[in-house]
């Protein structure tokens, strides 16, 4: 039999657990990110892949020799880039069962198993975020694990699209676009969005960048409605607003209800990209991320969306979409072939969420998201949440008592967004100091046209010690 | 620290193995599919999760507890519905690497080892199946994994878009879609096409539907040619056309030379979706499944999918999409916020995968392909492959002999399509009588208007005793 038996996969299996469990602890004898010439590693391979089975026990010191001292470590302590990714080792255990039950999720009946344990996660983790039942799926909404916050928003917008045009003769399921819809963002919002806008077949036209609020990143609500409404006097049509909760750059909201509001009228559906942020709600001093989400007092928002596998000790892929209307999503991507058809999803007694995403196929990802709250508990994920936000208003803290940084902006939850007092040039060179230090990875952005560096906390195992390590290298004089 | 320490992970991750293990070697004991009723293991979660950290090592019982009795085993030797999805052992030893490093790979500077792995593993594939060098990025061209040929298709039409108008200022990426773009495919093509031509805008009408050369399954090239040239002549722009090698329904093929020949006076993107049938190629009697795919003595296709978590021992997802162009993806897909600089990614001297597909995290992914390589060497992959399409032909041999049974077409590799002679009821009933037997899964599909049971062999574990349950279970007498 070309593979494992099952008391080979259990021995070899011991030895690969442990060599994650030995990287994980040796890893801060690494740097954050190796410096690598492009084409190191491909050039460690042979041409042609090995005719004979190779010994699996020799493969982790394999990848060890061929990638060791070529990667970037998402996982170190130190790495604070971007938004950090944290695949908790408790996960890694959810994932584990996952992969051996090697379930198909695309139908209901293609594994009752993960679509249920899916539906039931999320219900109990909108409850936990404090979402409204409305966005469960006892509740008539419902949500789904999605690969990432980008393929959340193509599929908030196929939703949207479809809403929009409704009519089955000539809707946008017959028709396609027409050139006359538009969705709304700001400057702060994520790339994904405009890229969900390319890859709907928008085109960059179809993206209009309302202007934030004077002296703010957050979308102004009045600009909002002039748009719309100058865009609807053109015979154009309102489809999407993004609102964003935690920009990418310096973690800015926009304001949820306001802008609801102001899309109400044109019914555009109303989407919150809280990619990073949106977790924070499970601590009741940070809930303020939902403000506006939820009906009541306003009519609150059409589709919501987090990611588990940023800062919810959850490994990628993970994030989390709710809608508030369960048929939202399957109206605008169901297709069903003689070879798909199933007399429970014709019961429509089920959900069969591969009509709520672009593939087909999908993975039982819910098990590693179920590990989590099972192993850590709600307590232990506010813990995890509450000790970075520590961090960051420390770091803060700090910088105000400094001669030479200054806070480019007001941190936001984990995330410090900070400048040299010289000027552009000193930020860049910051910058680059701190990153060559190796026991940080920092990213930059652009605030205003002027770099920025940030300092997003959220590794699993980052701590106070590791603050003294990033304040080292940022307070060092150059 | 809100998570596992890594000897925590050490004990618990050997008990997780040993668990998948059990379950993998009781795997028989139950059947392929338990008969459930919607809403059974969503009752047995309680309304809100818990608040405090639970055990983990008793979550695989408890897992087992909630849905033991509520799954579709896709890892059951008796599974042969839809194509099955093998996850090898082998290949979650290199998952749990990958889960281990928690890498981004989305730049190449975000994880040289992932992308690099990522390009140096589909090139060794290329080589092996028998591609050109011009698919490899070796060559020009180059590999990516994408979660599923669904994605994999709906990035190919990205691109076919971005080439048919590619003027910057004025096409695709800027204008968006015009009504006038069209698809050509067949009935036999897989609706992941359809819904690809609906995510990207174009609607149902985009989608051309060329008939099937009489008698066959197989895309008529001389009514493709036809199509083209009155749409062309109506004003319409050809942007892509699917040629299938391996159809879910019956494994038929389109001739994809003579489709290339049609194509190209249009500039149309060819793209080949060998989903099931690709990987084949590793056996040189099964190379055919590349007629017209190479360039020489044809012109060759655009882009070539196939995926390794169907067939090749991969777990999912793994799909694998070569393009003969490494600029065409990128091309329509890249979008650059300041957040995403990267001087590595400016020098062009790297590929950044997060351009070659619509999310922008993505998983290490290549490492559990490089496991399958490494552990199975190209010989253990070809007597894979080898021994289910000798169970096919076994399977074919007993249905011509048998009174009842008639294939419905000619197998193809591992594929057997049957009916009964008794008629539609009569096949109906078949499928029915099978899948009560608990044994066996099998799925159905339609040829012609009629009812056709499937027999999809290519489990991980599924041997000659197989073969026999199934014969048992079709040719016992109703």
């Amino acid at each position: 039999m070309p593979d494992l038996t099952p008391d080979e996969f259990r021995a070899l299996g011991h030895l690969f657990v442990d060599a994650v469990a030995d990287a994980r602890a040796g890893i801060e004898r690494h740097p954050v990110r190796d410096v690598v010439e492009p084409g190191t590693v491909r050039a460690r391979f042979p041409r042609e892949a090995n005719e004979d089975p190779e010994p699996l026990a020799a493969f982790p010191s394999l990848v060890e020799a061929v990638t060791g001292d070529a990667d970037t470590r998402w996982q170190h302590p130190g790495f604070h880039a971007f938004f950090p990714a944290n695949a908790s080792l408790t996960s890694l255990l959810g994932e584990l069962l996952s992969g051996g039950a090697g379930a198909q999720g695309m139908l209901w009946s293609t594994s009752p198993a993960c679509t249920e344990v899916e539906q039931a996660v999320t219900d109990q983790l909108a409850r936990a975020l404090g979402l409204d039942e409305a966005f469960t799926h006892d509740g008539g909404g419902g949500g789904s694990i999605q690969d990432s916050a980008s393929s959340a928003a193509l599929v908030a917008l196929t939703a949207a699209l479809h809403r929009a045009a409704p009519d089955p003769d000539s809707g946008w399921r017959v028709r396609g676009v027409t050139g006359r819809e538009r969705v709304y963002v700001t400057a702060e919002t994520h790339s994904s969005l405009a890229k969900a806008v390319r890859v709907a077949g928008l085109g960059s036209g179809g993206l209009r960048t309302v202007p934030c609020t004077p002296g703010s990143r957050a979308m102004d609500p009045a600009a909002l409605a002039d748009t719309l409404a100058a865009d609807v006097a053109a015979g154009l049509v309102p489809v999407l607003v993004c609102a964003t909760v935690g920009t990418t750059s310096t973690g800015s909201s926009d304001p949820v209800a306001a802008l609801v509001t102001a899309a109400r009228p044109y019914r555009a559906w109303v989407h919150v990209d809280a990619a990073w942020a949106g977790v924070a709600a499970l601590c009741p001093e940070h809930r303020w991320v939902l403000d506006g989400v939820n009906p009541g007092p306003g009519p609150g928002v059409d589709s919501f969306c987090t990611d588990a596998h940023k800062w919810l000790l959850t490994a990628f892929d993970a994030s989390l979409l709710w809608v508030r209307d369960a048929r939202a999503l399957p109206a605008a991507l169901s297709i069903t072939p003689a070879y798909l058809r199933d007399a429970h999803s014709d019961s429509g007694a089920v959900v069969d969420f591969r009509d709520w995403q672009v593939p087909l196929g999908r993975r039982f990802r819910a098990l590693k998201l179920w590990a989590v709250l099972h192993g850590q508990g709600l307590s232990g994920l506010r813990s995890h949440l509450r000790g970075h936000v520590d961090l960051a208003a420390e770091l803060a803290e700090r910088i105000r008592g400094h001669d030479d940084l200054e806070l480019a902006c007001a941190p936001v939850l984990s995330l410090v967004c900070l400048r040299s007092r010289s000027g552009d040039a000193g930020t860049t060179a910051l910058l680059e100091r701190a990153n060559a230090d190796g026991r940080v990875l920092l990213t930059g952005t652009e605030v205003d046209g002027h770099p920025v560096v940030r300092v997003a906390f959220g590794g699993v195992t980052t701590g106070r010690e590791h603050l003294d390590v990033v304040w080292d290298v940022l307070s060092a004089r150059s």
